[in-house]
């Protein structure tokens, strides 16, 4: 078991409640990673349900959890057999701090039969930067967990330079050896800094709702995240992202609504 | 009141339950239009909430409801300063029909910060065309409520000349004199024939899960409708749709994850 997988771990109380620890280890400056939070809930949801996968997951984040040990409390909207549906709430000392919408289903290893390409290309990893490590106050523990190499010009807004829009794109992957699977996506899709230190915003930028689909599962090797988005506009923007696998293929697609920072 | 506003009202019954009644000038071949109904799940939301825009849906589409009464019930999740968070759900008979997680919260009349152009530019309206009269034994009740107007390439497959890649893109308002607003926003982000039907597929594409962010209020007038996919595989498929008013601002943006028909 790999650490993210221990991390992760949520352990069946009963068919509609399951335990949690929410790691310190997953901390954005406090809060902990949305990402992380999704895998969590994730983990119940799979477990409780006849599918292998979480094809596509709404989450509204309603409050920020603190590390330590939470519940996961699920209710089976819908079992079909295509796909099952549902609601998957993450409670702490019994307030609600994330629900999510899960549908699951299970994803066979198929050619697909029409695919986009990606909206971006990045140079070869080896001319791709690591952010720089973060200071010990700043309880930025979550950088330690992954290995991201970005397309320089997207982190330009480190040195003043931000391209002007918004924009993020990376090669992902965990630090430790672990292979990509949908837990590491809902992780990888929430990866990014926000797209918005691209366009010249900083700060905290909570997001407040993220959508992802599970397309297919990922090949083992590098993921490459590449974020966008389209309105910045009365305090609110949009990040997409896109993860494509080592393979060349659209794995999975995400769209948050969040907050821009006042910082 | 128009048809469109008394097709989607909402009569409150208690601070957690909304009486509604599904009507059936929105039937697409037997079920309703998924739009149509998120319209009805909104009405009923933000009359509850403090908030008076419906910023973020996100929608499970359980099962098809038929027209005639039902209900609306409402849980608040977050009542904040900025953002108010509930969970809503069509019953019917008392059995689910949709579960929603809608954000609300207040937008202004501000310039954006920053903003994309279309993917797309549509020929002038006078160069678009209609979808045919649907037959009336089709129960296509849908196409009289919406007078729209396309992208002539992207209605080849009904000579079966698909252009070989998911899209679709429109004119659109209502039929019946109606400023667009965030309601009929719901419903014309779901309007479009399934992108897939480009790509070549046939048949009934039911939704799973759709969510649609408002991120500007609309301007009077026509609203230009541009769908797209990135992924058909598997059976599955991604529906992007945004909504750009006659102001040429992105009003509203949505996915979809549905299932490929095997019509």
């Amino acid at each position: 078991m790999t650490k993210f997988d221990e991390a992760t771990q949520a352990i069946r109380v009963d068919e509609t409640t399951y335990d949690v620890c929410l790691d310190t280890g997953y901390s954005i400056g406090g809060p902990l990673n949305g990402g992380y939070l999704m895998a969590v809930l994730l983990r119940a949801v799979v477990d409780a349900s006849p599918h292998e996968h979480p094809v596509s997951t709404g989450a509204q984040f309603l409050r920020a959890p603190v590390p330590g040990p939470a519940q996961v409390r699920l209710e089976q909207l819908k079992a079909g057999r295509t796909a099952a549906m549902t609601r998957a709430t993450l409670v702490q000392d019994g307030v609600s701090f994330i629900e999510a919408l899960v549908t699951t289903a299970t994803l066979g290893d198929v050619a697909p039969d029409w695919t986009g390409e990606p909206a971006a290309v990045l140079p070869p990893a080896e001319e791709c930067v690591k952010l720089p490590d973060p200071k010990p106050e700043s309880n930025m523990t979550l950088s330690a967990q992954m290995d991201m190499r970005f397309d320089p010009p997207t982190l330009g807004w480190l040195q003043g330079r931000p391209t002007g829009r918004p924009e993020a794109r990376a090669y992902f992957r965990m630090t430790e050896p672990q292979d990509p699977d949908p837990y590491v996506l809902a992780l990888a899709v929430d990866a990014l800094p926000p797209v918005v230190f691209s366009a010249g915003a900083r700060g905290w930028a909570p997001t407040v709702e993220l959508t992802w689909h599970l397309r297919a599962l990922p090949a083992p090797g590098w993921l490459t995240l590449v974020g966008s988005g389209r309105l910045i506009s009365d305090g609110w923007f949009d990040e997409d992202v896109e993860v494509w696998d080592s393979a060349g293929r659209l794995v999975a697609q995400s769209r948050q609504l969040a907050r821009v920072g006042r910082g």
